[in-house]
């Protein structure tokens, strides 16, 4: 593999995939799976012998704020030497093909990768050129086949779109739990007693115009709106705002409250 | 909602999600998410005043191989009208926002879409445009944004691909298993009768040259050449060619055998 590392240090100890793409023709598209790949963190990318030669400005202009994917790739002449120094290397491809070999899906093969890099192993993903697809020669070298399960009626990821699809898979696999969460805006989550004394608050001032009506009915109509004020998560900034609701709506009826 | 079904019949009793593209500037980009959402099997997409008007040639040349999605979309002048039938809005939005909100991976979006569309709920999936992104008007709406989680120091997920990543979460929803397979290229998995008897085969023309030596390591190195042709899943026919090459190599010693 001819290194040709310009700009910042490579720092190859670090577990991750490299990407190698074989073959691609336009250089929009190198650029464009650059980018794809620095969307989740992945900046190693081998090219095998781009159609247009190397460096390739339509790359680099594509590239642009990716530019660091460029800067360490590395060229080879064959697939072969590409993956010389890799223990382990998947294949992507959508095609039916005449080889027994083991097919998994994005998601399973990132998650091995994971595991795989975490444990010392140097693994690859090939990516075949533009509508052609990897050769078979190419995939009989992988070890085992990535395949997209992509509606079987239309099937038409362009390389770009292949990349991200893998890069976000591997992204998915460290795991990071990405949970539900409730981005706050400046605000804290409003504490049970909040809501209790917002609720009271408005019992009381709709206690004030006999709006539980028939008195049997009260605590079915009060837990009502009990549950409705806990189902979104309200913030203090919400209470605050509630309160407020309630005190200007409210008409205070005299000889009561 | 402004329907403009042309081409075939919409059958909206299939549980699945709308996408809502609002205020989409190029026809293209229009065309690319239609082909991102039919690679996934979807094919619900609404426009709320697309730049350029509607038909959009280019967004139908883009789209070649999944004119199914824009023939069956529909058109709104405001997101409210595009909505105004969905029970549950997701928005998709990278940039951070000063509202609070629920906000979830790809992968819990859709599935949560899931099953709230097969409980009968009617769900979409809000995309802003190009560059801008949804304005704050359009969040406010939806119950839920969803973020694709990228490099925080690189997030630039164009509109396309920003509706492949959903629409394939919303594929890998189904949990239709697919479980990492060996595709056996018309031959079927050896036996381990097979495979014994292949061991067998070698170790006899093995020992024709003295191969195991010395003697007390036999069984190991037996043991290891077992361990080697199981690791891997051999068809029936790589039976054959083992054994074939075990014949042509194998020299017949005078005496021995």
């Amino acid at each position: 593999v001819a290194g040709t590392d310009h700009g910042k240090a490579s720092d190859e100890s670090l577990p991750a995939p490299v990407f190698v793409l074989v073959a691609p023709q336009m250089g929009e598209n190198i650029g464009a799976a650059a980018r794809a790949m620095w969307n989740f963190g992945l900046d190693r990318m081998r090219l095998v012998a781009p159609r247009d030669g190397w460096p390739n400005p339509r790359a680099e202009a594509m590239a642009s704020g990716a530019r660091r994917v460029l800067d360490r790739l590395r060229l080879a002449t064959t697939t072969a030497e590409a993956c010389a120094d890799l223990t382990y290397v998947f294949a992507t491809t959508a095609r039916e093909r005449s080889l027994t070999k083991l097919v998994v899906t994005p998601e399973h093969a990132m998650a091995e990768a994971r595991a795989m890099t975490a444990a010392g192993e140097r693994v690859g993903v090939l990516f075949g050129p533009e509508r052609a697809g990897l050769e078979t020669a190419d995939i009989v070298r992988a070890n085992a086949v990535v395949s997209v399960p992509v509606n079987p009626g239309f099937g038409s990821l362009n390389l770009a779109q292949c990349v991200l699809l893998i890069a976000y898979e591997w992204q998915r696999s460290a795991g990071v739990a990405t949970p539900p969460d409730y981005r706050l805006a400046g605000a804290r989550l409003a504490t049970g007693l909040e809501v209790d004394r917002f609720v009271e608050h408005l019992v009381e001032r709709l206690d004030d115009v006999e709006f539980f009506f028939p008195e049997h009915k009260r605590p079915s109509m009060i837990a009502h709106l009990d549950n409705l004020f806990r189902r979104a998560p309200l913030t203090d900034a919400d209470i605050r705002t509630l309160h407020g609701i309630v005190r200007a709506l409210a008409v205070k009826v005299p000889g009561r409250g």
